[in-house]
């Protein structure tokens, strides 16, 4: 059975009450627009649920029903996952269900709700001493769920690992209503197949997460942060083993940034003091972070070698928190700073960390053999292997004519990528804009034990359905 | 169909040559007599597939017949997951595919086959100056396939995690045939579900693992070890705190040892020399890794501070390798020396690492209400919540009789650790030792939602059936 929509909204009211759906579309912008503006299909309602309880109430409902339920956190992906695709959907946003159920610093654990900011959880691990270390540019607004769910990467990855990682249990409420429960602070934990790391990253096609068992770290005494000036992608690699094998699990970033990065950036006034040490083709932001017990110096003495073994030209190491803030601002208005160029064509793949030299090189030989002139920005998490691999349009080309051209540059770049035994999605997901791309791409087996999984655990498609399997 | 045993020899030895099987049981020994002698099912052969498509042709051979496989690698489970159940099983050790396929010890990964063994890889590692961190007590027979399947952990999880957190990739096949190719050697790919992490901890019942792509690390340039005397596992529990919060990711080892532990020992000559400073109610052995680039007396420090703060009563430094061998040996003979003292009453728990202090006194409290004199021997992973809490006899105590109250042990153990947010099988796994405690004290809808995954990979339930979900 399926009702119209008015008798759908009258149902969902009785579940949630009316301060827990909006089902006008006007009033829905901030569930349907999306960071990048791609998809513009409306829902049929929005709910807000405020208790586990109601979100099992809606779930029963829509397996009842076949409605089908989208789960949304901030609404900040980049793929889709979060909005709807057909218009039938009733999108879920767990923006409510935002409370702190536990926090253990020093054990290392803290259990939140689904909705809760991650600036937020942030916030509240430091005021008990302790760190959440995944940061990601959309951290003001996207929520734990979502996290979870995209299974979100960010530039602490290198030392502390995706949101997988830091994550020891997750809740989740079943397409039929069923609350799975399997928040845990244990680390270890053999008793059964992996859910947990099944519902994360699923981009809510299996489950609707509703709250997670967090890892917490000590919080360093500091950091030690530095812009190192390179010749090559092929002198950073060799910088970060060198690195690597210096300080260990101590390295928590190692960020790649080409030279146009900063040309950009000073053209259009994004920075207010030059962070580097001088023009370089290529840079790398180098950190150490300093737990309390630690020496200082680290990251000094191994810039020190490096410069004396040839790797590097220069470097600037951060004197103050400023310094540090300005290196990082540098590192992160690299998005920023395209869309001041105008268009761009962007692809978040990754790549085995010894290939990035050969992906850089001939990426950007794909893409110039496509669209002469055209300006490569790859730039980002190197000790992951993950580049954004974005492209400029050249000098005073027309955006919309440099975008027409989008697909096969992709096509170019995924080449490339798949030919280095890379991935086509590193950090940010399937959702709605790469189903077609994954079916092309992926281990077929892969696709269909995925396929039946999905069956095995939402055989009504209940669960934001056409995201990630189409 | 199925067929009868003489027909099944004689197809598989058309699929895997005469040298790849095993008819007679009696030649079975080494694959039927695991290390506990619980289970004594003969199987109806040995298979010995020495490639991927070996182990696919089987497969589908065993799917069209109903033919039940068992994967093995160094059959060194310890709850029965890789021997028979029923006798109606195939085992299909994976002893013969064994390669090492390829390694990139600076970018920081190897892939082996499955039947490769555990000690051979930490080998293979070291000889590119890598590390394979994952050490545990039966690594010179442990296979790689077994270890992942088994997710094993061992005793520098602190700082690197279970086997799970040490694998980029797997490649197994499925049931009925099919390959999946899931190796690769990234750290983010955020395209599709965690299948790698369904297939690792599954005991073999989603699929056989047939290869494995490995996380490598730097070799440190050396460890910092110690022995300390505390008065209580609460001080313990201070202690790594505070260890950890100055060691951060340093800290690769935190072990638990009460003080009948050096006791036994000793009185068995197991020792050549006391490795602690003095008789303690409670030692730790902590463990520091120290990087090429870090200075050195960092644990040292930290234990001055402990002493300052009234954490510790003493403790011993290693001054060389015989020292630290020495200590190491003192903590991994814990299982041995209880043999020597008689019968011994077993459980693999863990729980949040907070609650350690309250499992060790309740734990030893519900055993001595059940038996008198009991002597509780809980050691092991303290920095991961994970403690061997087992149980010597009485003086004096008739063996037989005292295992004879294992079950009634067992439940008022697992009810202490079940009360306290706990697992009933931190490392060793559920196999056929631990289905039905399972059933009582997993979380219904997990099990419901494994046995669905294991229905929609598995339909006939070709692999290992009666592991895990019985």
């Amino acid at each position: 059975m399926s009702l119209d929509t008015a008798a759908l909204v009258t149902k969902l009211t009785e579940i949630l009450g009316p301060s827990g759906i909006i089902a006008e579309t006007a009033a829905m912008g901030a569930y349907l627009n999306e960071p990048r503006k791609r998809f513009h299909v409306p829902a049929l309602a929005v709910v807000l649920p405020k208790s586990v309880a109601e979100v099992q109430a809606l779930a029963r409902f829509a397996f009842e029903n076949g409605t089908p339920l989208i789960p949304q956190g901030g609404n900040t992906g980049l793929v889709g996952a979060q909005v709807p695709l057909k218009g039938n959907e009733v999108i879920v946003s767990l923006a409510r269900l935002n409370g702190l159920r536990e926090i253990n610093a020093d054990a290392g654990h803290m259990t939140v709700e689904a909705g809760m900011i991650l600036e937020e959880a942030h916030k509240i691990a430091e005021a008990e001493g302790a760190m959440f270390p995944l940061w990601i540019a959309s951290q003001g607004s996207a929520r734990i769920g979502g996290v979870l769910s995209s299974n979100a990467g960010g530039v602490n990855v290198l030392a502390y690992g995706n949101a997988r990682e830091l994550c020891l249990g997750v809740e989740a409420v079943l397409a039929d209503g069923r609350l799975y429960n399997g928040l845990n602070a244990l680390k270890k934990d053999n008793t059964g197949y992996d859910l947990k790391d099944l519902l994360i990253g699923a981009e809510g096609t299996l489950g609707i997460i509703t709250a997670a068992t967090l890892k917490l770290f000590p919080l360093p005494a500091g950091y030690e942060t530095a812009i190192v000036n390179l010749s090559s992608p092929e002198k950073a690699l060799e910088l970060f083993y060198a690195m690597r094998e210096r300080a260990g699990t101590r390295l928590n970033a190692f960020e790649l940034v080409p030279w146009i990065g900063l040309d950009i950036q000073t053209r259009h006034g994004m920075l207010d003091k030059d962070p580097t040490a001088g023009p370089s083709p290529w840079y790398a932001l180098v950190e150490v972070s300093q737990p309390k017990g630690a020496e200082g110096g680290l990251l000094q003495a191994g810039l020190e070698a490096a410069f004396e073994a040839n790797l590097i030209d220069n470097a600037v190491v951060a004197e103050s928190l400023a310094d540090r803030t300005r290196m990082w601002a540098f590192r992160e208005q690299m998005s920023e700073c395209q869309s001041r160029e105008g268009a761009s064509i962007k692809h978040d793949v990754s790549v085995p960390i010894a290939a990035i030299p050969r992906l850089i090189a001939e990426g950007s030989a794909a893409a110039q053999a496509l669209v002469a002139g055209i300006r490569p920005v790859p730039f980002g998490h190197m000790g992951d292997g993950n580049i954004h691999f974005n492209f400029s349009p050249p000098v005073g080309a027309d955006d919309k004519a440099f975008m027409a051209g989008a697909e096969p540059m992709h096509d170019a770049v995924y080449e490339v990528v798949l030919k280095l035994g890379g991935s086509v999605s590193a950090e940010h997901g399937i959702g709605q804009l790469k189903t077609e791309l994954l079916k092309r791409v992926k281990d077929p087996v892969a696709l269909e034990m995925m396929r039946a999984i999905k069956q095995a655990l939402d055989p009504k498609d209940i669960l934001n359905p056409g995201k990630m399997l189409s």
